[in-house]
């Protein structure tokens, strides 16, 4: 049988796609690390065997070798990825192991978490405008030059706690408009913030950053005439 | 009744989320443009109105007028929006505009296409060593500078045929890897092309380009050692 690589989308049960369920009712095993909750898994995968996956590499990559190895004697194999497992995920390195090993592989997309903040706190990622790209970046992959450059809006998934740094570079940038959003879709939520509060958000899990690089407010005092 | 903005995902009917099929069952009405596959409509909306949006800003601003004045009506309002309606949607410009109406609005995540097209080709957008990060765009949002400074992985979803212009932009990247995606499950394709063969993909859609800034390969014939 072939493995899949399934996105389990942000948290949210319903936020899975029609595919997902369907791949879950009818695996044998299902893996999952600890960001993916564990309600999805007992909703839609009842009869499958549950295997954690960690996330240590070595950990990782032991359990993938098995369950390839499961895939490989005819079992249904599910790993179930949190949000989309093309982004930031390892599910494209498992499915070239896989086939490797000669098992075929299928990934199926999800949504997002970034995609599950914006929608449900309306925060406008890009406007056509001011705001015109977006980059998607992961915790410690960023350095300052990078979230100058890198567009006008930010998102900055947290791998780690080590928001003290993050904080350092952010400071840099003028003009920012902060949200923190963390646990989307499973109780948490997004908030909007400021650089200087942004280690209160220390612990929360899994933690996206969005920084908005809006432009300065035209001041309402400006001798310039700006034909509004 | 409030107005839901629905991402339709990418094009496959399995890629829409439950809730998205959920609401989809129970519209009386429901608005789409021409980048959403009938097909989905029709399979999962059976029982409501159909409204096809235009995408000019005129049209698509009454169209979304009158569907307002429906939900006030009483009427469940669904608008689907391809991909997901954060990303380069007007998703959160519609449920505003219902808002400032009086008119609740919840936004329902979708997957998008890029992701869509990484998953089925494999295709990494980050691998955590030489590509860290990934920039949207959306043409003709896009600057050769930004284009050069974006991100390690750029996906560009291209509004319009203007090819042309973005092959001028993209030849001043060195070390490039292209993909040209288009229709992704929707009988299209991603295939692997150069900047000077972008030109024939001139009126597939919806058309993302992919551009993975590759550091160049090692020369085999190098005097220094790398240790490997």
């Amino acid at each position: 049988m072939p493995i899949y690589v399934v996105g389990a989308g942000p948290g949210d049960p319903k936020l899975l796609t029609l595919r997902a369920v369907e791949l879950l009712s009818k695996a044998d095993v299902v893996a999952y690390g600890d960001l993916v909750p564990e309600e999805i898994v007992k909703l839609y995968a009842r009869g499958a065997a549950v295997v954690k996956i960690g996330h240590r590499r070595e950990e990782h990559d032991a359990a993938v070798a098995a369950l390839i190895e499961e895939a490989k004697r005819g079992k249904t194999v599910v790993v179930l990825k949190n949000g989309d497992p093309t982004i930031f995920g390892r599910g494209i390195q498992i499915c070239k192991e896989a086939e490797r090993r000669g098992v075929e592989c299928e990934i199926v997309p999800g949504v997002s978490a970034f995609m599950a903040a914006a929608a449900l706190y309306k925060i406008e990622l890009t406007n056509g405008t001011t705001l015109r790209h977006i980059t998607l970046l992961s915790y410690p992959h960023v350095d300052a030059q990078t979230l100058k450059n890198a567009a006008d809006t930010l998102v900055i998934h947290m791998m780690g706690d080590h928001l003290s740094e993050l904080v350092k570079m952010l400071q840099d940038l003028p003009n920012v408009e902060i949200y923190a959003c963390y646990a989307i879709t499973q109780g948490g939520k997004c908030e909007k913030t400021e650089i200087g509060k942004l280690e209160e958000y220390r612990g929360k899990k899994p933690l996206l950053i969005i920084v908005r690089k809006v432009p300065p407010a035209p001041s309402l005092n400006s001798g310039a005439s700006c034909g509004i």
